[in-house]
Parts: C-alpha cells; sequence; structure tokens
C-alpha cells in the first residue's frame, strides 16, 4: 500500500506553459497526516465506488494499469490535493504492481502531469512529493521544480463548508500576489508569517468572502486562520471552538514525508 | 526528538571540489529504518557519553548550539553514516530549540559541509535528506545536488565485522568505477542489478578482499550480498544464516523518508 499526503496550499501563483511539464506554480503548501491510501485492484474504485476521476485515469491508462482501489481522508474538490494525493499515490501503486522499476521521479512527474492535464491541481504534487511546509521557488513538475521547506511540528483543525471547482476558480480568479506572498513568507519564514500571507492571499484575490466570517470567529478567539486554497475550507490553529459554529472540526499535523509505502 | 536514517553507501566516486558545498560524491545510497535520534542538551553526548565528534561539533558551532543528546543505532565509522545522519539530526534539533526558522536545505547543506570539512562523508547526508534508494546524480550539498530514487520494499541483514577510516580509505583507494556502476544500475534498476553494481564496485576497488568470505557465503546460501562503503560490514537479501558466521546480523527495511521530526 501507497501513502500519498493530503496538502493544503496556502497561496501560489499559476504558470501556464506550453508543456504539463513546464506548467506549475508557485507557492507554499502544507502536507498533512491525513491523506490517500492505494493498492492494486482489478479496477478504480475511490471509497468503495467506482467513480469518473480523470486525473488517476489517466496515470492508470499511462502505466496501462488495470485499475487500483483508493481511499481518501477527506472529500475531493475540497482543497486537500485528494486528486494530486491519488494520482501520486496510484502511479507508485501500479508501478510496484506491474514490477515497472520507474524512477520516484518519473513517477511523480506523471502524477503532476495528470493533475496539469485535468486542470485538478498545479503545485500539489510537488508537495506531496516533498514533505514539510514546501515552498514551491521555481515551477514546474517535480523532476525540475525548485522547492525548499520547513519541518515545524504544527497540529491545525481544518472545517469544510463546501467545494470549490478549482478549474473554474484558475479561469475567474487573479492569482498574481501569491508570488509576492511566497516572498514575504520567505523573509520571514514563521508560522505566524506563514498565516499572515495565507490571509493577505484570500483578501487581495477576493476569496476570502467565502470563509471571511470563520476565520474572523477564529481571531476573535485568539487563533489564527487562513482559506485552503482552492476550496470551500478554512485551516486554522488554535480555532477548534470558533470552527465548530461552522462544521466538524478535524485536527491535523504536519506530516514531514512526502509519497512513501506503508509496511513492508 | 528529530530521526535521521542511517544510510549505507552502495557504491561511489568522490568529487572533490573547491568549497564543501560542491563537494561531494555520485553514487546509490540506501536510507534504513535504523538510524541517529537527536534532542537538545546542555552539552554533547553520544549514547550517554561525552565523546569527541568533530562532525557534529562544527554544526553545534555554526549554530551556536550548547550541546545536543544523540542516541546511534549503529556504532560510529561502520559504514552506516552515523555522522552524517547525527549532523543531519542536530542541525534540525538547535534550529528547532533556537527558534532559527532555517530553511531545511540551509540546515541540510550544513550537515553536508560538517562531513566533508571533517572527512566522515561525501554523500550520506545527501541520501539521508531524501530517504530511499537514492541516486546521486550530480555531486554537491543537499540543496544543489541532484538525486533521483527508488522506493522499494526491500528487507535485508547487516552484519558489522569492525571499523573503517573514511578519511583513510579515501586517500587510499581508487573509486573511480562507482560512476559506471551508477550509470549501469539506472540502466536497469532493480534490487537484482543494485547487488551486482555493489559487487561489481567492492571488486574492482580491491576492497572485497576484507569481506569477500562473507559474500560468498551468502551466495551459496541463495542470497545477494556486498560490502557497505566504507565500512567492515556486509549487507545481503536473504542470508540471515550465513551471516550468523561471522557476526551477529541486524534485521534492517527500508525507509522511504528521509530526516524528520519524530511525535508532534
Amino acid at each position: 500500500m501507497f501513502f500519498a499526503p493530503a496538502s493544503i496550499t496556502c497561496f501560489f501563483t499559476p504558470e501556464f506553459r506550453k508543456s504539463p511539464a513546464e506548467t506549475g506554480s508557485y507557492g507554499v503548501g502544507i502536507t498533512l497526516d491525513k491523506g490517500v491510501r492505494a493498492r492494486p485492484a482489478d479496477r478504480l474504485l475511490v471509497n468503495g465506488k467506482e467513480i469518473s476521476f480523470p486525473t488517476v485515469e489517466y496515470v492508470l491508462e499511462a502505466l496501462n494499469g488495470r485499475g487500483v482501489e483508493i481511499e481518501t481522508d477527506f472529500p475531493l474538490g475540497c482543497g486537500f490535493g485528494m486528486s494530486g494525493a491519488s494520482a501520486l499515490a496510484t502511479a507508485f501503486t501500479i508501478a510496484e504492481e506491474k514490477r515497472l522499476n520507474y524512477s520516484f521521479y518519473r513517477l511523480a512527474d506523471l502524477a503532476h502531469e495528470a493533475e496539469v492535464v485535468n486542470r485538478t491541481g498545479l503545485g500539489d504534487v510537488v508537495c506531496q512529493v516533498h514533505g514539510g511546509i514546501v515552498a514551491r521557488l521555481k515551477p514546474g513538475c517535480p523532476s525540475t521544480a525548485r522547492v525548499d521547506k520547513f519541518l515545524w511540528r504544527v497540529k491545525m483543525d481544518v472545517v469544510i463548508m463546501g467545494e470549490l471547482d478549482t478549474e473554474e476558480m484558475l479561469e475567474s480568479f487573479d492569482f498574481s500576489i501569491g508570488r509576492r506572498c511566497l516572498k514575504d513568507f520567505l523573509r520571514d519564514p514563521t508560522v505566524n508569517n506563514l498565516f499572515v500571507q495565507s490571509k493577505r492571499f484570500a483578501i487581495e484575490t477576493g476569496l476570502v468572502e467565502d470563509v471571511r466570517d470563520v476565520i474572523e470567529a477564529v481571531e476573535a478567539e485568539g487563533g489564527m486562520a487562513s482559506m485552503v486554497m482552492l476550496g470551500d475550507a478554512v485551516f486554522a490553529i488554535n480555532g477548534y471552538n470558533a470552527l465548530k459554529e461552522f462544521g466538524q472540526p478535524v485536527e491535523v499535523s504536519l506530516n514531514p514525508c512526502g509519497i512513501r509505502f506503508l509496511g513492508l
């Protein structure tokens, strides 16, 4: 079984290029202790159901895989990088099952390509490959993107209110401020400033309107919060009681590892 | 507490340059589930004792750290990358203790520099940063080295017969064949070929003499084995009974993660 961590994007700026391998994003993402588990199967099953999942189907087709059984800790489409994690875990599962002996970055690049082609993500896979609080300094597929990261012991709560469509959002909003948030985060890389820059991104893109009341409620309680990009969801520190008013908070921890097998 | 995995070098070719950051090696290393744990302390303690450990002292000095308590699963100087792992775990422990907020690669580069300056290793830290079966494709410190890797579920046994001095070995032997072993491994990246190339390296450098009888005993039993570089030690698959004749075998598994914190 392979595990790929969920990831929360704090802020980002898309970079569209001719090829999926060059396409990606600047930004910061956090990998979590929750995520996606995959194991070989005869067909594609997600949480026990046959569903249409083009990003994963793309990987299966590329590796000539029969299927994969995927279990996700978060719902799809809510900003937790479940499509990237599923693509990544699928690539490693099929490669192992078929004894392809493809290298780590070859499989990771394939998962990134699957995301870009299907417009489900631009940087989740890069983040999920490395693990930690991952800063994408140069966009692109995992083998060419440049990253740095931070291993901080962070516990957070997240609350999910609904879905957002990544493709639609990418077409409707201006995310250029993300690169400045990245720069200003790296000047003073602390948990506090990560929330400052995340909230700034949510405000300046205009996306904050969906979750403004949640963030304000957490702050009134003395915590810090911002919006999960791109999802109708909030991540927070010291905000459990405030979050409770808006949904069922889920406790998550930073996971310092990327995609990996479980057990031996 | 931070954990840095032990690593076994299968084959390598040193690359000496002017600066420690550019110095490193080509080669392949495997990170293990055993390794080094470090936590803050008033002085430098290794497995409960005050010892001279210049590689770790270099890191402590650079970060102005008081000390660190280190626990190692293998003895120092036997080829399991204990100095690199100790340097790495120390860097992250002190950075956290002092809230330095240095980035992952800044700390990793410091650990690499400590190794190079003290001639205790040339590629262990790069390997221990990434985790897995790590191929160092371009030498240098972690932030500039280029790697690819493989996540294979491998269980092995290792047996340690004695120590080897890395610095002395580096001066006395020709390791240039390592780059060819790397190339030939990458052409057919399988567990079997990893042992083929590892053994070829041991033979062509002449180092095999120390452990030839151990390798032959494992092979006579139907297993595969080669020499841990640089240590008077052997790693093997399906060789437990043969290894028993030469010392107490230790079962190890491949660890797919690099340096990380334990607990939250």
